[in-house]
C-alpha cells in the first residue's frame, strides 16, 4: 500500500496503535448497535427490498448515449429517470397493465418538470443536475401513482426522495452523467416502495430540499390550471449535437441535386458544432458541413452507427461538404436555422426550421419510428412499438434487457 | 384511483388522449435509447454490481436506535456509515483480513470527520445531515483504501460519491434518519467498487459538492500534521438522551445510600430531558430524576430494555426520584454535570463529570464491553469482541446479520 494512493495518509510509520485500536472498538460498538437495531421497523422493512437495481441499470442505459428526450422548461431529461423507475416498481409489484404504467409515467414526467420549475434556474446554475434531482422526485410521484399510495404515503415518498435525491452537473462528459439518471431512477422507485411498506420521513422534506438545494420555490409551478407541461417534451431525431438539429430538419425540404448551400445559424453554435473537416466519427457529430452532406447523400443522421471514422473520411461526403458554407445570423434563435439552397438546374430555395414549432402527434410518431428503425432495426422497433401500445410489462422489459 | 391521492392531478375527466399518447411515445423512444445504450461501458460495468444492498441495510440498522458513536467536531455519526460500507466492499471483494478492514475503517472514519470539517458548520446549519453527506465521502475513501485504488480511481470514487451523496437533517425523528446512514453507506461502497471497475467521474466533484452544498471549504481540515481527529470519537454508554449522560457518569461515584440529591446541569437541558414524572419508557429516556433513580437502584441505563413502561411505573424508582432535585447552572457546559449528594449517614459529596474529558483506551474498552453485554448479552458480546480482534469477516457479518 503506497501512501500516495490516499488522500488521508497514515503516518509514515504506519498507523499508530492508538487510532487502529480505537477503530476496532468503534467496529465492536457499531456491531452491537446494528444487532440491537435489527428488529427496528425501518430495518425490517428495508430488508425486504432488493429489486430496484434494475432501475439503476436501466436509468443509466437510457441516458448513456444522451439520445433520449429533453424538456427545456426546467432543462432535464425526464424519461431517462421516470421510465426505469416506473418499470422497476411495476416489476417489483407485478403490475403488468401497460395502461397503468403509461399513466404513472405521465404523472412522473409531469411532476419532474414541475419540480424542476419549482426549484428554478438557480438550482441548475449553481451546479445541480435537474435530470437527477427533480427527476428523482418526479419518478417518486410517478411510482406513487402506480402504487396508488395514500396521501400520507405520498408525503413519506416525497420526503424520502428529498433526502435521497442527488446529482451534480459537473459530471457532464463523464460516465457520472448517465449514472446520475440511474441513481435518480433507483431513488424514485425505492422511496415509493418504502413508503408503501410503511417507512416514514419528514413531511416537509421537499420544502427543506428546496432550501438546501438553492431552490427558488416558484409556487406557480404547481398551478393545476396550467396545461400539461410535458406536452412540450423534445425528442432527438439526430444522433449528433443539438445545434445541428434545426438545420437537419430544414434539409428535409431539399428537392433536387444541390450545387451550393449556405447554412445560417445562431452565432453561439459557430464555436460548438462547426468543425469544417472532422477526422473522426465524434468530430462529425459537431460538424454542420459533414452532417449536411450526410443528409443530402441519404446517410441517416438518426443512426448512431453513421457517426463513424469511415463517414468522416468518405470522399463523396468530403466533396459535397465543399459546396456548403456556414454563416452566423443573430436574427435567428438558438433553436432556428435557415438554409439557402442552389440546385444544379439553377433554381434556388430557402428552407427554415424552428425546433420550438409544435409537432403533431402523427409527425412525432412517424419520426420516432424512423429513429427507432435506424437505431435498433425494424424488427425490434416493431416489437417495442407493439409492447408500448398495450403489450405486457414482461414483453417490454425482455426487449429492453435482452 | 381517487384524485386526492395525487399531488399532480389528472384532469377530472381522466387523462386526455394527448399527454398519455405522448408519454407512450416517450416510453417507446426511451426503450430505443436504453437498448442502444446497453453496450456502453458504463452500462456494462454497472450491471456487474448487485451486492451493496447489505451496506444499505446494515447502515440503517446500526443507526436505527441512535446508540452508535458520534463525532462532535463536525457533528456526525461516523461508524454508522463507514463500517457497513467497508464490510460490504470487503464481502464483495472477498477480503477477509480484519486488520485490513479495520485500517480501512480508520481511514474512512478520519476522512468523514475531515470532510465534515472542510464543509463546515454552514452545511449542517442549512439542513444537511453530516452523518450522511460527509459520511458517504469518508466511506468512499475508506473503501478506496481497502481496495488499494490508484490515485485516478480514488478521484473517480470521490467524484461519484460527490454526485451520489445526500441526506437532510429534517429527517430527524423519522425512519428517514437511520435510512440516511444506510444510503450513505451504500453510496460509499458502490462508488469505490465502481471506480475500481473503471467508471469515471468529474475529478472536481468534491469541490463542486462544496459549492452546491453550502460548504465553507475550510482547507485546514486536510492538514496532515494535525493529530488523528478520530481520537475524539464519542461513544454512548447510556440508552437515553445525551443530556443525561454527564450526570449518569458522575453518579458512578456514589458510595452509599442516598437521602437527597441535587443535579446541576446546563440550562439548555432543562427543556430537553427534565421530565419529572414520565409515564412511558420513552419518557424515561428524557428524565433526570428517573434515570438517576435507575442508576442509584442498579438498573442498567446501558440496556435498551431498561427503558420500558414498567420502569416508568416502578414504585421503588418513583419513591427514589422524590429525593432528587434538578437545577440549571450556567457555569456548566452542555457536556458537564455536577451532583451534590447527601447520604443517609449525614455525609455529603460533590460528584462531577465532563464528557469531553479524554478516556483511556482501557476505560473505553471496559465501558463498551459493559454496554455490549447489557445490549446483546454476554455470549454475543464475547463473540463480537473476538471477531473484531482478529476473527474473519465471515464470523463478524454472520453475527451481525443473523
Amino acid at each position: 500500500m503506497s501512501p500516495e494512493n490516499h488522500l488521508i495518509q497514515l503516518s509514515q510509520d504506519g498507523p499508530t496503535a492508538g487510532p487502529v485500536d480505537l477503530i476496532r472498538l468503534c467496529l465492536f460498538d457499531w456491531a452491537v448497535c446494528a444487532i440491537a437495531g435489527r428488529d427496528e421497523p425501518v430495518s425490517q422493512l428495508l430488508a425486504k427490498f432488493t429489486d430496484t437495481q434494475s432501475a439503476l441499470i436501466l436509468g443509466t442505459m437510457g441516458h448513456a448515449l444522451d439520445y433520449d428526450d429533453t424538456h427545456f422548461d426546467h432543462i432535464g431529461h425526464t424519461s431517462a429517470v421516470v421510465m426505469p423507475a416506473v418499470l422497476a416498481v411495476a416489476e417489483a409489484q407485478k403490475i403488468t397493465d401497460m395502461t397503468r404504467i403509461v399513466e404513472a409515467a405521465l404523472i412522473g414526467s409531469e411532476a419532474a418538470v414541475r419540480t424542476g420549475l419549482w426549484l428554478g434556474r438557480d438550482h441548475y446554475q449553481i451546479g445541480f443536475h435537474q435530470t437527477a434531482t427533480s427527476g428523482a422526485i418526479g419518478a417518486a410521484l410517478g411510482c406513487a401513482h402506480l402504487l396508488n399510495l395514500t396521501p400520507t404515503q405520498i408525503q413519506n415518498a416525497i420526503g424520502l426522495a428529498a433526502t435521497g435525491a442527488s446529482g451534480l452537473k459537473g459530471q457532464f462528459g463523464t460516465m457520472g452523467k448517465p449514472l446520475n439518471a440511474g441513481l435518480a431512477a433507483r431513488c424514485g422507485a425505492e422511496v415509493a416502495l418504502w413508503a408503501l411498506a410503511g417507512i416514514t420521513s419528514d413531511p416537509a422534506g421537499l420544502t427543506q430540499f428546496g432550501a438546501t438545494h438553492h431552490g427558488q420555490a416558484n409556487a406557480t409551478a404547481w398551478d393545476r390550471t396550467e396545461p400539461w407541461k410535458i406536452a412540450r417534451i423534445s425528442h432527438k431525431f439526430h444522433a449528433c449535437c443539438h445545434g445541428l438539429h434545426a438545420m437537419l430538419e430544414a434539409l428535409a425540404g431539399v428537392t433536387g441535386e444541390v450545387s451550393a448551400m449556405t447554412i445560417h445559424t445562431h452565432p453561439r453554435w459557430m464555436t460548438v458544432c462547426n468543425q469544417p473537416a472532422p477526422m473522426t466519427g465524434l468530430g462529425v457529430k459537431f460538424s454542420y458541413a459533414m452532417t449536411a452532406a450526410m443528409a443530402l447523400n441519404g446517410v441517416s443522421t438518426a443512426a448512431i452507427s453513421s457517426f463513424s471514422d469511415a463517414t468522416a473520411n468518405d470522399t463523396a461526403l468530403i466533396t459535397l461538404r465543399g459546396k456548403i458554407l456556414v454563416k452566423p445570423d443573430n436574427t435567428l434563435t438558438e433553436m432556428q436555422a435557415r438554409v439557402d439552397v442552389t440546385y444544379t438546374n439553377g433554381s434556388t430555395q430557402t428552407l427554415t426550421h424552428d425546433l420550438e414549432a409544435p409537432l403533431t402527434l402523427e409527425t412525432r410518431t412517424k419520426r420516432l419510428k424512423q429513429k427507432a428503425r435506424a437505431v435498433v432495426g425494424a424488427d425490434l422497433s416493431d416489437q417495442l412499438w407493439t409492447a408500448v401500445q398495450g403489450g405486457t410489462l414482461a414483453t417490454l422489459t425482455a426487449l429492453v434487457n435482452n
